[in-house]
């Protein structure tokens, strides 16, 4: 029988907070931890200041697994999400935002902690953007978060690797490693961040060659899994470390790395070029969707592309229009 | 000595849901009061129930005024904002949005009181929005939030309709009057909707005849306020009645009537036609800016159609780049 969801997704449940930026102020935030193109965790006061610095903004649910899942389920996938959010007015918008689009999320909402997370986002006008994250009550998902009929029922279980930053999130992370094991399904790992990958890289490795069977990364997510700074050299080494290796590598399409052979798969350009925030994370919905609707991988990778495309043509981290009606 | 400000303005503090949806959502929803491409008032209650109905939506800060002083802003212009937010996130973000852009924007946030405002504005596939609005903490603005020196130090003040339907915004409407007339300044009102026109036909015949300087009118609001149903007799029958009426006339442009001529302002098309929001607003905008900087009336007009052009090219109402680099 085939399992009830395609895709169960764990993460952290973000709303972010998207403005335009220009490259000169990020440059005057390094000296503050502000990481350009990548994200940078930072504290409730820092959150703050940042946030009287910035400019206009607006707000649109977030998180790298809650993107993924909210492109999932507009392709039309069956899907569900595990994370944390606050009982206050962000938590209300991701929550609703989720299960708006039809992906099941039941996770309770934290009551007298912090607030739901969010992640102050600065866009560039080359459309790139630079991530600041305030993680608030999402470092409080725990394992009995993660139930276990929510990755007994499907096919994939998919886990960013930001959940790696917290004790209880972590620990959350590996009970659903163990019930993917239990129950025979897949796991997927997105590597999130290259500094996320250099924080927990041993662990990451381990985690790869042990247990995940679908692993996405960008091409400097892998250089600093591999530590080997060239690209080809870099997938040479991989290969065959799981069954499927995906590569994004941006403007220049992806990869698609079996122990066998590497299929490329071009990019789709959109019609405007605004904000590239949730690009590897609609990828990975196209990908698993198509993998989970039984398409060969090539499609699979088309189908992440077309997913990139649409997020990347406006400002925010999900759809604005269906997936499914761009198929 | 020039005024400190171009522009003051009073509205209803609100910030916006926005979410695609169907025309035939839409038309499901009219039996409970919803108005396709206008405008409802709606209770706290159904703000709640429609949200559950609507798919995932991004929000941004709003408000016809409120979009009005960011696009005046955006020109480089200086100019403040009087209205009414809670001490709640969405009362911080419009806050964080008005002052960020430059606007001037010091009325005490609303303790202990109702929520601030939300609009739940639906976008259909052909970019028409069609307004849903709890006014909460945005009706307690009252008379001390209008202060003299705002009103006084600036050329230009400017109402929003909307005000007309809460009983403590409107006494703070008038008040705003007659410090206009005590400070021999220009006062600018915005008709906002044909059915608030409907709800206060009279009195807004009253204010444009005995106080407005600057009006600026839709083809809709215009005809509902004369109640004539062609627009080149509406015209013709208003003309005169202020010094400088303004009509919006969407994908025609616009026409600007003085008491001797008309003048005829061509539309400027965007990019790409995603969502109407906040059209009006920004061609208000633009309009002003140009008559507080001099220039003549068809080049306000002009700045005007501009403002709009941007607006209009993405999801939500305020610019998302720099309305002075397009100049």
């Amino acid at each position: 029988m085939t399992p009830k969801f395609g895709v169960t997704a764990i993460g952290n449940a973000i709303v972010d907070i998207l403005a335009p930026a220009t490259e000169e102020f990020i440059a005057g935030q390094v000296q503050f931890g502000m990481r350009p193109n990548s994200m940078a965790l930072i504290t409730a006061e820092r959150a703050n200041e940042l946030y009287s610095l910035i400019g206009p903004a607006i707000e649109a649910s977030g998180g790298s697994a809650g993107n993924t899942m909210a492109c999932f389920a507009s392709f039309g996938g069956n899907g569900a999400y595990i994370g944390k959010v606050a009982n206050d007015k962000f938590g209300d918008v991701f929550a609703h935002d989720t299960r708006a689009i039809g992906v099941h999320f039941e996770s309770p909402p934290l009551v007298g902690g912090k607030p739901t997370a969010q992640c102050i986002i600065l866009v560039t006008p080359d459309a790139h953007r630079t991530m600041n994250t305030y993680l608030g009550a999402s470092t409080q998902i725990n394992e009995d978060d993660v139930k276990e009929d929510l990755i007994a029922n499907a096919q994939v279980t998919y886990l960013e690797g930001y959940l790696f930053d917290e004790p209880k999130a972590k620990a959350a992370f590996f009970r659903a490693a163990d019930l993917v094991k239990k129950h025979n399904r897949k796991l997927s790992l997105t590597l999130s961040d290259p500094f996320c990958v250099v924080r927990y890289r041993d662990e990451f490795k381990s985690l790869v060659e042990n247990h995940v069977d679908i692993l996405f990364a960008n091409e400097e997510e892998l250089k600093e899994l591999t530590q080997i700074s060239n690209t080809d050299e870099a997938i040479k080494s991989i290969r065959g470390v799981c069954d499927i290796i995906v590569v994004t590598l941006g403007d220049k399409g992806s990869a698609i790395i079996t122990p066998d052979k590497t299929i490329r798969v071009a990019p789709i350009m959109p019609k405007q070029l605004v904000d590239t925030t949730g690009a590897g994370d609609a990828y990975a919905a196209g990908f698993l969707f198509g993998l989970t609707e039984g398409k060969d991988l090539a499609e699979c990778g088309r189908l992440g592309s077309l997913a990139a495309s649409e997020v990347i043509s406006h400002m925010g981290p999900r759809p604005l229009v269906s997936l499914k009606t761009l198929l």
